[in-house]
């Protein structure tokens, strides 16, 4: 599914949480050994989605102005210590070093397996970068980990602001020197698309339909006309016509 | 020689325009045609120090609060009709896609022929990225222009300051997460590192001695004991026992 929309494309901004790594398992994954370790009875994933659920309101505290803007890894860490203080964790008793290091599992997300693959071709004939709501030094060590190719890292930090307000995709196209509509924001949410496209960025949408496990229920399907609808970044990466 | 004071750095900051890429000979041979072409009389390795020269004085005024803080290209921009008027040319005759062409000739700048391999050692054991004043727009476009594989970009966009101002250093500092004491400051340039010094940061010299052409007088030593002083990103490589 290719599109015209896309001719004049000029950068393509990435969400990266469930889009281009599996948040999900991975955070499960590095919870286990903590988890078991202090005792807190709870099984992984179960907490991965609980950490997760905390995600959206706490940006949302943000995004109305009632606290100033922190980065995410702040909201990351406030949210841990709520989870665990719910499943009974006396969260002052627990070593400060075993809490940050946790905290730093959203720096060590493995990338989906079609991701390196398909952002290297993109980036064979685009500029690509992320556009989501983690932190610069964050979206950083991810790449690292992970061997995303990033050419930029663009987003929540340099707008100070968090998707899916307007500033966060209008300052991010104009750091790569682009109109919104030179710019196509690819992501597995259909919210994050349906606020670029008011802004006009073009869209692409990819299926990630195990982003939050087997029993998954939303984001199944594109919720609109999306100008490219793909199964992975390798297929974005032939719609786009990147060998 | 290398230093313990880089044993807990966790990022490289680079310098750019002069460290990472030869300015002068790029922007000369960009030039050459464009001056041929408009029947400009100059030579172009004096056009492109005569451009360069107006670069400190431009920032200058933004330093100085002067203007509001814009992007390195618009005071290239302006930089240029400055010059090509005191050449004698109309700018108001010249063709806007061959100025607007000309000026990015600062994201078309070749590496020094160090540059690409050394910084490739250094990303292996180090996050790297530039701390330059350059946009963040001109360095993806130079970065993709000439392979230079930074991790992240940083400096005056996302600071809205320009060196030696110390909020670039430690607005880039912050982040990547890290207190400047953590981050090295890699320049051909002594006042770049005295300011970088002069905050926390630690300071890697490399000499570049024809910056300005074969006849340049400026930064040939270093001016103080920076923590590592060499020939080339290589070299800088060698230091910091990047294989």
């Amino acid at each position: 599914m290719t599109s015209d929309a896309l001719e004049k494309v000029g950068f393509l901004g990435f969400d990266v949480f469930g889009t281009v790594v599996d948040w999900r398992s991975s955070v499960a994954r590095q919870a286990e050994p903590f988890l078991k370790r202090h005792g807190i009875d709870v099984d992984p994933h179960r907490f991965a989605d609980e950490w997760r659920a905390l995600y959206q309101p706490a940006m949302e505290a943000v995004r109305a102005g009632k606290r100033p803007w922190v980065k995410l890894n702040i909201l990351n860490r406030e949210n841990l210590e709520a989870v665990l203080a719910r499943h009974g964790a006396d969260v002052r008793q627990l070593p400060e070093t075993d809490l940050a290091d946790l905290n730093r599992a959203w720096q060590r997300l493995d990338p989906w397996p079609d991701s390196v693959a398909g952002l290297t071709r993109l980036k064979r004939r685009f500029p690509i970068g992320p556009i989501s709501n983690g932190s610069i030094a964050g979206m950083m060590n991810l790449a690292r980990f992970g061997g995303l190719p990033w050419d930029v890292i663009l987003g929540a930090e340099i707008a100070r602001s968090y998707k899916p307000q307007p500033q966060t995709y209008l300052r991010s196209a104009e750091a790569v020197g682009l109109p919104p509509e030179r710019v196509a924001m690819v992501a597995a949410h259909n919210a994050d698309l349906v606020a670029a496209r008011a802004l006009g960025l073009r869209t692409i949408f990819v299926r990630r339909p195990r982003e939050h496990g087997p029993g998954q229920t939303t984001d199944l399907e594109p919720a609109s006309d999306w100008d490219v609808v793909a199964q992975s970044l390798t297929e974005v990466a032939d719609a786009l016509g990147c060998p």
